[in-house]
């Protein structure tokens, strides 16, 4: 608890000054005030978290959360429960999808076992394995309290560590087959939404399943009676060691005064925990896309944020992450690169025709 | 005009073939079946076009067209004239956004001189002149019939030489002070819609200067009296050299079988055009961005095109194109490279029991 309680009160607010130094460095750039958008945007917010007005990102990893969920054993997925192995040992493969993304974008891919089923023995997969996947959440709490503050300090080790060995910029992704059930229950609970609203058919579910899988996530809210001022109390019911461990990524991300990118339905259920333990977390988080999930949008409409990305993508893992980052990256070079009025004065006679709105002879 | 008609007649329908088996290459790879939703789309999109599974985008190239519009002089603008040809002049000096982004994303900034203002002696120009701007739209027609026609196949040829070239995607941008008063008027008469839905405030005007731009426009669409069934009759009367450009190059790219990413609003208005001389034309069409002027999502809509991102820019220049190449290229590096349920197949033993939905031992 200990590592919990100092990370979240040394988050603070971002640093004004930056930011203001970032938004006089884009209005000198040869454009319409604001006419860059969101790019702006972004450039301007990462300048708050860091203190810098110009941000680099040499160093780009995904850090993805495996965990298996003992509610699969209701029938909620359409996907086996070794896939979460399977996919986790794909990753140094190279096989996944945001591993394949990791590689065309430099962007390594840091695979945490959290507690998936079954002995893995992988050099690549960072073993940090709490238990053989959580309990079955229409039955009881899915894990202990003690279990949600444990796996949250396990996603903030994993950030501390990475930073202190000079990552810039990490995004958040997982796996875990019934992780979008724990995600309705966690963001269900916390912003009062029916789960009707939120919850979607994911992959391959017939209507048949899609009904089951409501029921089965309204079960678990009705019998765990929780209480929903309390983020971990909320993971440790109803969620999963997956949805700590990215909610820790982004509690260290703010501590460190980082960007923290997260992904899509499930990761932003995460930065919604981490936002409510501390509020100034959601200033240090950038939304890659708006996931096919429904209760997406939600999620960050709450949080104030505003995804680049309309993709329709619901492959999860963090494969929106390094796509995002290329747009981050793209900002930054913007900021950093783009020609001023002062250059166009420099290399024109037109200037001062141009202020008084002439010609220019 | 025979260029015109021969590149209208030779457009095609894509390839249905290579759209099957782009199809069946994605439904085997390593993911819920249609997971990663538009990159999905785009890579199936393109396949269809050039009647290749993989596609790889060696040569990329942004084509900017730059021309004024007479009808500046009406008070349309926050902007002076001049800009017009300061922003072309700086384009290959890499001061420009899209120019910054490009050589970001590695892609190739052509600009085209079809109509700026004023003389411009500029090796890095193309200098494709056709007059010293348009005529003011709100006296007569802003070109003859045969200026629009002339403007189109310059952008036909522009097109056609880039793709002698070896270049296999490319990406339509302008630069002309008022262009978006042109724009708003050509898809407002082609769609039927009122100014007043689709005119933005643009950068910088003031609510009054704002009133009077939608009024000028109306103006202009009253006086004309616009054939709406012909797209080129509603360039000649209510566009701009650049728009009439950019439908060249959307035909050009339909014609020789390449995607064209369309930026915003002003290029939309242009592949709308293109898209009613010929209705394939829009198969061959993928939009990088959604606009933050109010009638890009219109013209979209219309075309059947959903944008990839939505990052409220309004800067123009083409810089939509370079951001979305980024996400293009990504997606046809996970077609190529992700892993497929084989692999794990020959990587592990459980396959069989995954299939039968039981625990791997």
């Amino acid at each position: 608890m200990e590592l919990l309680k100092e990370t979240i009160s040394k988050i603070t607010k971002p640093d004004e000054k930056a930011k203001e130094e970032a938004i006089k460095k884009w209005d000198g750039l040869l454009k319409p005030i604001g006419s860059l958008g969101a790019l702006e945007e972004i450039t301007i917010k990462i300048s708050a978290m860091t203190g810098k007005v110009i941000n680099k990102f040499d160093k780009k990893a995904v850090v993805v959360m495996c965990s298996d969920n003992g509610a699969v054993e209701e029938g909620i997925s359409a996907a086996p429960q070794v896939f979460t192995k399977i996919l986790a040992q794909s990753m140094s493969k190279g096989l996944t999808g945001v591993a394949t993304l990791g590689k065309f974008t430099n962007t390594d891919i840091i695979t945490v076992n959290l507690g998936i089923k079954g002995h893995i023995d992988d050099p690549h997969i960072l073993d940090m394995k709490l238990a053989d996947g959580t309990n079955n959440f229409t039955k009881g709490p899915a894990m202990t309290y003690e279990e949600a503050v444990k796996s949250i300090e396990k996603g903030i080790e994993v950030a501390d560590q990475l930073y202190s060995k000079g990552y810039d910029i990490l995004g958040t992704g997982e796996v875990g087959i019934g992780n979008t059930s724990t995600a309705v229950a966690v963001v269900s609970s916390i912003l009062g939404l029916d789960v009707d609203i939120i919850c979607g058919k994911g992959a391959g579910l017939t209507d048949e399943q899609y009904a089951h899988k409501k029921e089965i996530i309204k079960k678990a809210i009705s019998i765990n009676k929780v209480n929903t001022d309390d983020p971990i109390e909320v993971i440790s019911k109803l969620g999963g060691f997956d949805i700590a461990g990215m909610c820790g990524l982004c509690l260290s991300a703010a501590k460190n005064k980082k960007p923290i990118v997260i992904d899509g339905f499930i990761s932003s259920a995460a930065a919604l925990c981490a936002s409510y333990l501390n509020p100034h977390v959601k200033e240090y988080i950038i939304p890659s896309h708006l996931s096919a999930e429904p209760g997406a949008g939600y999620v960050l409409d709450e949080l104030g944020l505003k995804p680049l990305l309309t993709l329709e993508m619901r492959l999860g893992e963090g494969s929106g992450c390094p796509l995002a980052f290329q747009i981050i990256e793209a900002a930054e070079y913007l900021l950093e690169n783009m020609g001023t009025f002062d250059d166009v004065s420099m290399q024109s006679s037109c200037l001062i025709d141009i202020r008084n709105d002439r010609e220019c002879k």
